[in-house]
Order: C-alpha cells, then structure tokens, then sequence
C-alpha cells in the first residue's frame, strides 16, 4: 500500500469551495440532511476523486499503538478539570491506557502546537475540554471525543453537564427565595457552556414571567475569578437594583464574592449567588456556595469510554452524552433583604 | 555503533554487591567523598569492564528531539500542583517545548508504567513531583529534575520549598500568640516534605523549650483532606489538653477545619490551625487559613529553568534549589482560650 500526504476534510472543502464544517456534515450520515443536495453531491464527487478516507479505513491503517490517550484542557487551574481527568484516567488505566495531559491555557497557538505534537507523539486518541463553538474537528488521524463542551458543527461524541436544567433549577430556587430581579454574570460567548447557560437563564426567566432585561446580563471575558469580580461591580455601580446573581460557573460566583465584598454588600443578605459546576472546596467558602453540581468524575469517566469505544469500532455516528446537573443549596442564597 | 540494552546503574550496583545509590555517589563528584574508597575503586571497576556511560555521552546520542517535556505528579487534585504546572509550562513554551503531564494518583505501579510509556514516546526530558525518599534515579535516558520533593540519595537536581523555614515562623507565630501546647499533623514519612516538615517542628519547639512528646504528633498516610480529619479527632479523642495544630499541608488543615467542626469546636476560639503551601482558595475559606506561602509558580519555572540547562549541558552536576517561604497570617490563628 502506497503511502502519501492523507487527503484531509480541508482538501476536501477545499477543492468544492465550501467550508470544511459543510463536507464534516455531508459525509456524516446524520447531519447530512442539513446540506443541500447539490451541494452534498459535489462533495461526495470530490472526496471520491481525492480519495478521502473516512475514519474507519484510517483508524484501521494504524497499527502502532502508543497505549496513550491526550487530554487537552484550557485551564489547569480551574479546580473543576482535575476530578474530571481522574475519572478519565481511571477508566484509562483500567483499560490498559495512560493518560497526558496539556492545559492550552486557553491559548490557541499554545492549543495547536500541543495538538500537533501529541497527534506527532502518537497518542491513540484525544479528549478535547479546549474547543470553542467555532471549531471544526477532523478525526482522519485519531479518535476525538469532547469533554465539557461541544462544538455548533457537530459531528464529534461530547459528553456535557445538563446546562439548561442546571440553571433552570437555580432560577427556580431563587424565584421560590421571592428574588425578581435575577442577574446573570455569563460566561464566554465563544464557549458553548457560555452560550448554553446564557440561552437557558433567558428562556427560564421568560418562563417564570420574570424580567429579562440587558442591564441583568454581564457577558465575562473568560471563566476567571477576575472576570466575575469585574462584571459584578460593574452592575453595581450601575444601580440597577438586583437582589440575586447566577454565575455562569463557580470560578466567576467567587469573583462576585470578591465584588459583594469590596462594595460592602453581603452575600446572602443582601445578594444571593449561585454558581455552576460545584468545583473542589466551594462547600468550605464563606459563605459555603450554592451552586449547580456536575458530575465531574463521571463526565470524565464517559469520556474516557467513549473513546475506548470509538478505538474499538471506530464505524459509528457521534453522540451528545448529557449527564444531569444538581442544584446544591448552601449557604449564599437567602430571601432577598 | 553498536546498539544493545543499555548498561544501567542497576546493572553495575549489581555486580559490585551494593545499592545503586552507591553507584551514583561514586560516579558524581561531589559525593563521591560520601563513599569508601575501596568500594568507589570497586564501581568504577565495574562501570568500566560493564562499558557503563555516563549520561553526557547518553545525552549526546539523542538526535531525535521531542520538544516536549513530562511532568509526574502525584495528585492533580491537590490545587498545590496546577500553579507550579503553570510555571513549568509558561518557561517551557517560550523555549518551544510542550509540557504534558501525567498524574500518578500516588499509585506506585501506575508511575512505573507512566515513565515507561513517556520514555518510550521520547520525551526529551522529566520534571517529577511524585517521588518518595527512596528512589533512586536514573538519568541514563533523559535529564530529570525534582520539584517540590527531593530523594534521600540526591544526585539528581530538585526544587524545592524551605521547610524548615517555614515550619520556623508558624511555631515562632503560634509561640508569640501564648500557644505551648501546639501539635504536629504530620505528612507521610517516605515523602522528604513529610519528614522534612516533621524534623523542623521537633527542632524548632525544642529551640524555643516548648514541649515536643509523642502525643503531641499524628502521622498522616497520605497529603488529603480526610488523613487531616482523621488524625486531628485522634488527638481530641485522646483528651490531652492543645491549643494549636500545624498541619503538614493545606489539604490535612482542611482536614482539621473538618475534625474541628466534628467535635464542636471552633477555630480559633478553640483551637489555631496553620497549613502549609498557601493553596489556591484557602484565603476564601471559613476561617481564612493561616499559611505557610511557598512560590508555587516560581517553584514550577525554576524547575524548567533547570531541566532547560541539563538538556543544553547535561555535564554538570547536581544542585538542591531552595526557594523561599513566607508565612501568612489569616484569620484561623489567635491567641489560646
């Protein structure tokens, strides 16, 4: 067998003039209906002409096993990643695998050199927790399954936390509390969790018939305690009256403590706050926060099972795995004063 | 050249009848005084007849170069660690090298099976938190450098914290606030941090002629919350009178806010509690905790510095970099009842 350059899904996109998200949809059976059939038929021709090979013939090309699996993350010091890389590297370990990981630091540079080189190193497959909306993801040389966060084309296994549920639940804590005048310090817009949290505050609120007005939103730049203590004060100083705040997770509700803290305020007297993810050592904060939890280690645990499936049977379509969310009420909501 | 299995320390202590650290004091300069001369006369006999090289000529076999450098580390969910990565990687990533890490849960049989596997994938150098006072290493293959633990054999580089230090001015602090009666929550024993942290409260408590008897001391099994717990509601079982504790790491301290809380005891109104490290989030926790600071961030650049240089020179010998600690005084210490 001869072995060249692999056509890639870019080669592909390239030679019909589409975007490579367009041949991922065409070429995937599922999602294929989302294209026009025109469109879908120049496709199919090019990538017969180039010779792509989808993944199945590729994965069955590689013989060399590494017995390594990447983990890509975009920030290591966010305390939500590590019990998530143990269920990852449990499940691993069990099946003979080890696991490495690389923080991005929500770089992209950083990001495309470290997928470059783990893909150079061999790693057998990769658990993506860095992607942005935007992504578009070809599995030619390994299996990729997402963590935490999916991408808008599709076409990848991701296993996520229930967003809307989660803050659904929040909100209907906070409106049982009598709070109205719910704030939503949101995160990143080109992160789905950001996006996802944000559409599930506004619809819960609409549904609640409880206002959904532009000086309730503070979109944060990043998932940072900076970030949340930025945006907080920000509303503060506005004078919109609030009386409760739903970050967008925990790292961005300590940052309202930090606001809460420097303006005077106390958190739950004067303004509640709930945050997402119940990340390692919230529940010995003061005050201890109440915040939606997520299974983190079982996220990480389906993970790392997704991709020992798609290693084993690489044929299959992709999945969005959703594990359910919780509220943990403690003690940083209140009645509203 | 002829390609075989490499000749290791292993191979040569072997044949001499002694331990491999043996070997390494004799063949690094500066310890070779530590050895007796018949027997340094002795391994060097058997290097030589072995054909055992030394790591620069190793060094200087290498010709395919990764650019990407493993971190060990024993336990990612120990916040302690994602800080000094951070330094680890930032220094690394301006000389063009990838950081990937691995953590070995403080399972001995899976850090064998880490370092086979990132040896084998060529890492071109390893930083490594995981190791136990035993250890005796190997650089025959790539540079190694130690953080944040060293080993009882030395020979091998390592970064590290100022243990005594630190254990100096929380007992100075505690001491100052009245406390006489201050016990010990010791780390484990084979961790060099453990029984460097224990020595330097022995040694500091006799300076300053404030009781040091067995039952002022609690060995933990390992660095976690619920070893701090566990030993701390030893001590308040056991009914001998204390006032403070110094717990060997900020993860035991938690531990003890947990034994305190237990028992129904208040801290400090009760009993003081200083950790050590200053971890991210225990500035935010309920009592914000008394600390002993050590440079998580520079500890993790110093260490690539490091490993930077051995991969450049790998000549040289070895060194012992101790970085500065510094406590900080919150709110869980204060003056006995």
């Amino acid at each position: 067998m001869m072995a060249g350059p692999r056509v890639t899904l870019r080669d592909v996109a390239r030679k019909v003039g589409v975007h490579a998200s367009t041949v991922s949809r065409v070429l995937n059976s599922s999602t294929r209906s989302m294209v026009s059939p025109e469109i879908a038929r120049r496709v199919d021709e090019a990538a017969r002409d180039l010779g792509y090979r989808p993944n199945p013939i590729a994965y069955g090309l590689k013989t060399r096993r590494s017995l390594t699996v990447g983990v890509v993350i975009p920030d290591l010091t966010d305390p939500l990643f590590p019990p998530m890389i143990r269920g990852i590297d449990d499940t691993l370990a069990r099946a003979g695998y080890t696991t490495i990981v690389a923080n991005t630091d929500n770089d992209r540079e950083r990001e495309r050199v470290i997928l470059e080189r783990m893909r150079g190193r061999h790693v057998d497959a990769l658990i993506l927790g860095s992607t942005r909306r935007e992504d578009v993801l070809d599995e030619d040389e390994v299996p990729v399954v997402l963590i935490n966060r999916s991408i808008d084309v599709g076409g990848v296994t991701a296993v996520v936390s229930d967003n809307p549920g989660g803050i659904g639940q929040a909100i209907d804590h906070l409106a049982s509390l009598g709070h109205r005048r719910i704030a939503h310090v949101a995160g990143p817009q080109y992160v789905s969790t950001g996006i996802a949290r944000y559409q599930a505050y506004r619809s819960k609120m609409e549904d609640l018939g409880l206002p959904v007005t532009p000086d309730l939103v503070g979109h944060c730049e990043s998932y940072s305690r900076g970030e949340g203590k930025r945006v907080l004060s920000l509303f503060l100083q506005s004078r919109e009256p609030l009386t409760a705040v739903i970050a967008a997770n925990d790292l961005l509700a300590l940052g309202c403590y930090d606001a809460l803290k420097a303006a005077g305020l106390r958190c739950p007297g004067d303004i509640s706050v709930v945050g997402f993810n119940d990340m390692p050592f919230v529940d010995m904060m003061d005050p201890p926060l109440t915040t939606v939890r997520i299974p983190q280690y079982d996220i990480g645990a389906a993970a790392a099972r997704a991709v020992l499936e798609r290693m084993n049977e690489p044929a299959g379509g992709f999945e969005i795995i959703v594990l359910p969310s919780t509220l943990v009420v403690r003690a940083s909501t209140a009645p509203p004063p």
